[in-house]
């Protein structure tokens, strides 16, 4: 696969997964403190890789919880947020100025805090109560924090009574990064495609829901927009019939993320609108790559990393045949505002 | 002013005001059942309303409030959704299929249901525990929904002891409508300036924050593109700056949405870092409105409806300099999908 390291990738994911027996430790200690409600907090892509857990917990658990904008949640007095929440931050440099003020800010609340970074001796990590630390390049942060978050998540589920299966899907995780890798081979020569066939548009539609709805947010957002200097609408598919179907044309590019949850049925109504009206229609179904040894009733939790790690590749490709390396900023790190 | 009926405006908004017996009738009613928590649900433009009530209510009160798709959440099987909610719906045309159909759901499970619509004898009205009706045409009804909402959310505030000075609020919403219009007034130049100068704009980025991101999300999605079909971009203010700013050029539109609540900071970051990268800066910023006699602490929860007054004299402009009639569909309610 173009630029793409096998040894890296495995060793980044396999650090995330060596995290297990410490994640579960953290677990044990914030349950025994107790807790009332789940804050996920992070900016821009941090965040968005938290909202498919805001829908896994609010569908699984009684635990209330809540994804937020780092910046925001500092000025809002949220009301819910009190020293009986539990906060997850996430930030992989550590230095992500919004999300540090976010957890200082939790902390003085008197929350419990955890953090979610590539690094040690960075604000992020000296702030909170139980930093948890993999480190990842840029490239595959995402896959990392989402294999922190499965365990942690899905471990204080367990602990709740609302997921019973943990150990099974723990240890199944551990096999996930090989499938994953080998799913991002079958797709390659679809990301090459899209890449090809797509490298002169000037927007995309990015359509997403449930679990996939934060990854086609932040694909939009955090790739398209901010990597490549493409203009994009991220758009809920549930949304789409509310107006934006409106600017469909025959020529409207539009990138369906179809995952395997409960709200699959609505993916499925905006690709049979956008087989009719457009003729750039690209859409990614998880269901379509296997996953051996993945139970079955895992797959819809999975959706959200299946989803990222296939996008990896559309961005690898995408810098490939536009030119546009995906690391230039104009702005962002570059210049003060 | 183009196309302003002031006897209209005065008619709906009064009816609305106007139902604030019924309103605190109800809101005793269900305080009196007892719930432990809200639901907020829409589809498209009316639940992007209620984002503005969520995030007010987060952040005044203890009651947890969740700001809901239809679509989504009758399928998503959300925990928090139980026999003890008190769940919130509107569709103005009492017939949004997915909005009736999450009316029944939440009903099935028990919850106490209120409808907020314009029509009687309709399946919204007649599938709720309490429809609250007052008749407004399109482009009325966001104000009305919102001084339903002002009343009925407020009062529920006020009886959980979050929000002493109801009373002082509620009279003064009483005078609001008039303060609305000369805001429309003084807006007007500004309004069609706008129209004039983008009418061949093909995208804007519309901005906002707290409780004007959902005004934000609505105009673009349920006036730019569905009514207008010009591409956009919604974006919140502090997730601008993780991706979105990257694409900024001289030449790219943005239309900010200043208010007054506590993440003001957020849209003045934007505002400074859009006056030094685009030509195309235009921002509505609630300060500019007198609202003579509504009290300088209420001003923070008015901001999504002097928002959305304004929005709709920018919208009637649009229509007329873009000779786009704002009722015209491709799709919606147009084919069957």
């Amino acid at each position: 696969m173009l630029n793409f390291s096998r040894e890296k990738y495995l060793k980044v994911t396999g650090g995330a997964i060596g995290l297990r027996e410490e994640i579960e430790k953290v677990a044990d200690k914030v349950f025994e403190k107790g807790f009332k409600n789940i804050f996920l907090i992070g900016s821009g892509g941090a965040v968005a890789t938290f909202y498919p857990f805001e829908y896994m917990i609010n569908s699984t658990s009684t635990i209330p919880a809540y994804a937020e904008i780092a910046a925001e949640l500092v000025l809002q007095n949220n009301k819910q947020l009190t020293e009986e929440s539990l906060v997850i931050l996430s930030s992989l440099s550590g230095t992500t100025e919004e999300t540090v003020a976010a957890a200082k800010y939790c902390k003085q609340l008197g929350a419990t805090t955890i953090g979610l970074t590539g690094e040690y001796n960075q604000p992020l990590a000296d702030t909170v109560d139980y930093p948890l630390v993999n480190f990842a390049e840029n490239d595959f942060a995402s896959d990392s924090n989402q294999l922190v978050l499965y365990q942690l998540i899905f471990k204080l589920m367990n602990k709740n009574g609302d997921f019973p299966r943990y150990e099974e899907f723990a240890a199944q995780l551990e096999i996930l990064p090989e499938k994953l890798i080998e799913a991002k081979e079958k797709f390659e020569p679809k990301a090459e495609n899209f890449a090809v066939t797509y490298k002169d548009e000037p927007y995309h539609m990015v359509v997403g829901s449930g679990t996939t709805w934060g990854r086609a947010y932040s694909y939009a957002m955090c790739v398209l927009e901010e990597m490549q200097w493409i203009k994009t609408k991220s758009i809920h598919a549930a949304e789409f019939f509310h107006g934006t179907l409106e600017i469909v044309e025959e020529d409207t590019s539009m990138l369906l993320l179809k995952g395997q949850d409960d709200t699959r049925p609505l993916m499925e109504r905006v690709e049979r609108f956008a087989e009719k009206y457009t003729k750039k229609l690209t859409v990614i179904d998880t269901a379509e790559y296997e996953l051996a040894g993945i139970s079955e009733e895992f797959r819809k939790y999975l959706s959200p990393i299946v989803t990222s790690t296939l996008l990896q590749r559309l961005s690898v490709h995408l810098e490939d045949k536009r030119n546009h390396n995906l690391e230039i900023r104009r702005y962002y790190r570059t210049v003060a505002y």
